[in-house]
């Protein structure tokens, strides 16, 4: 075989966010939690991580560019999925090309890996979790691994825990697992995306001056000295847990939605019962809960569902899209843009909702009244950075198309 | 007797802020805790109620002035303080006025009140536990009551919870007890204010825009919804109850500042466990959080503890003077005044504590210089409404000074 090939493999993988909270581990390396939990996966068409891996004799070492900028890839998190994937190599054969990899070659070949975020990766939106997803699964389809979505899981748990759930679309589950070597901690899919499609989501990426606690330190502080997050773990999660999967088997919106906000408020409440105490909800994020709670209670059944990760931004899920343009209306009114802002870079993803909302331009935003429920006209332009609209998404797909590779096919080097 | 003579008596009692919080009840009536809590008093001479309470044969009715404006004394909270007090009344002779009341004349005769907050009663501040306090104390004073300061504080604790703590100075523990009537549910003097008068405490009082949830009907949510609440009354509390008096009794700073620091978050996190959750805290409070912890660690043991009741304001336990004084200079880079607001209106209580801080004016609060253990130069003018100066205190006085008294001694109306 000659020394000159590049043999490449892009796929795409979407975030995920948790409906009921990842928050504690078990065991740091393996990155073993201390309870169940549920998520739902984002559309891709709007956040998601692609990733071209290309493997190639004429590679140095392995190597890593996240966003068109060089990574180290030294850190324990990537040596430890790209050891276990390497271990599930087997061989490869590209007649067409001519190339052939035996799989014992998988130990000494490198690979050089190129990942790209749709969306900022400092908003704190998860991008860690899209990313090991996508990593581990196109190494897996590079490399012609033969496990399945939930053994792959148990990969990408490995470099972020949350990145289990995004293997597949729809609801996800991450089950602990008993095991001390982590073999049946992993992620199996509840229901696909088509199951409950009535469901709108709708992100509010909020303005921050605070520097956050990254997820890992804080999830570690909180083991470590949090009083309540063992209590949270054994007692409350595991019953909170069987009523999610019902209410989702059955689209049980109002059951879904009480679960959600309670799991996400109960999280929050164990990283302030953490020492130091780790806040990353803020005012705005305050004020968005609770104009939601506030229309949740006026309304007969609960409208739209909140949840929170490791930062303040708001991820509302709408029951359906007439909820979520009435969602959109009321955020609007308490959360416009700065003046110098247009409403075409405010709200990005699925767009037409606005038309559903009565929204096509700043001037339907400024002629937007109070909402009854909520007692306060106050108003608070900046606080939100921009708004992302979406639905629920598929996993993790393969990217045929060679003009989508990251990688230059003869190169093996950022396009 | 005549029929025109007025008796009176004038109470002073202090406010208190629990360093283990009092978050829940198991009898809304009787105002009967899930937990044990535990306060320190604070100097009546910066925040304290003044009641005076009068009986006259000429008074048609019960009748209560707050702060020269007539209240209704109608409310069941009022009703069982009166009940319970006038059951103890006793005989009262006055030779020199030529008065006599015989134990039975108490249930026909009318009582007025006035009290008066030397503090603002919006801030937060724990007005109604220094109120309820005093207006016990000062009907026992008048009624010649022989209960002690714990068989009142059983009283007072039907008025509002928290008031039992005021009927003592020092550090006072509010016993849960186990009588379903609440007998044994009363305050007792761990140490008087004299045992760890090295304490400084400065009070934030902090601007806010929400309105905040009642602790009455906040505390019920967390009953009726939280799944931390029972956890943490029936596992945490007792034991930290336990350190925490180890620590006053010893006046170990260390751990007092940890138990409090912790149990002022745990309470919180309580709050944002219930459903709908509640928010006491704001930004300016998890700043001055992360001040103070960060300061803290950067230490070799803790200089200051904080603890937050039911609204934003910070309420920080230096461990002495100069600790104090230190930590004055850090709120002040960091929270100034507004430009419209001098530092004489800025700063209020035992002002003293100024000139320890080397600040004698707005220039000096100017030419302070951002704390290297506090990443953030940032400032935030207008954040903190002002800042009390205060330490620990004494408990209730009578004050026999008859111009002090808040009625006339001829109408028994307001002066």
């Amino acid at each position: 075989m000659g020394e000159k090939w590049v043999l490449m493999k892009t796929a795409q993988t979407p975030t995920n966010i948790a409906v009921i909270k990842y928050w504690g581990k078990r065991d740091e390396t393996l990155i073993l939690p201390v309870n169940d939990s549920i998520s739902v996966t984002l559309d891709p068409a709007h956040l998601c991580t692609t990733t071209t891996v290309a493997v190639s004799p004429a590679f140095q070492q392995d190597r890593m560019w996240l966003n068109g900028k060089e990574m180290s890839l030294s850190g324990g998190r990537y040596q430890n999925c790209l050891r276990e994937i390497r271990k599930r190599a087997r061989e490869v054969e590209d007649k067409e090309k001519g190339i052939k990899i035996e799989k014992k070659d998988w130990e000494k070949l490198h690979l050089h890996i190129a990942s790209y975020n749709n969306f900022p990766t400092a908003a704190g939106l998860a991008s860690s979790a899209a990313g090991f997803a996508c990593l581990v699964f196109a190494l897996a389809k590079l490399m012609n691994v033969e496990e399945d979505e939930s053994q792959l899981s148990a990969i990408a748990r490995q470099g972020s825990g949350s990145a289990c759930r995004s293997l597949f679309g729809g609801f996800v589950k991450w089950i602990m697992g008993k095991e001390e070597d982590g073999s049946d901690s992993l992620a199996v899919q509840l229901v696909d995306e088509k199951h409950w499609d009535d469901l709108f989501i709708i992100i509010a990426v909020v303005s921050s001056r605070q520097k956050e606690t990254s997820s890992t330190s804080g999830m570690r502080e909180s083991v470590e000295t949090s009083l309540l997050l063992q209590h949270r773990a054994k007692e409350v999660v595991p019953k909170r847990t069987l009523k999610m999967e019902e209410a989702i088997k059955n689209r049980d919106f109002a059951s879904f939605a009480k679960i959600t906000c309670a799991d996400s408020n109960q999280f929050h409440a164990v990283c302030l019962d953490t020492s130091p105490p780790i806040f990353y909800m803020n005012d705005t994020s305050h004020r968005i809960i609770s104009h939601v709670e506030k229309w949740n209670r006026s309304e007969e059944s609960p409208q739209v569902a909140y949840t929170f990760d490791a930062g303040p931004n708001a991820v509302l899920i709408a029951q359906n899209r007439k909820a979520a343009a009435q969602l959109l209306q009321r955020l609007l009114f308490s959360f416009p843009p700065k003046s110098d802002t247009d409403l075409d870079s405010y709200i990005i993803g699925d767009k037409t909702i606005l038309k559903d909302a009565g929204l096509e331009g700043m001037k339907d935003v400024e002629a937007l009244s109070p909402h009854p429920e909520n007692g306060s006209a106050q108003k608070y332009p900046g606080d939100v950075n921009y708004f992302i609209c979406t639905r629920p998404g598929k996993g993790p797909v393969v990217l045929s198309n060679e003009n989508l590779a990251l990688l230059d096919p003869e190169t093996g080097l950022p396009k």
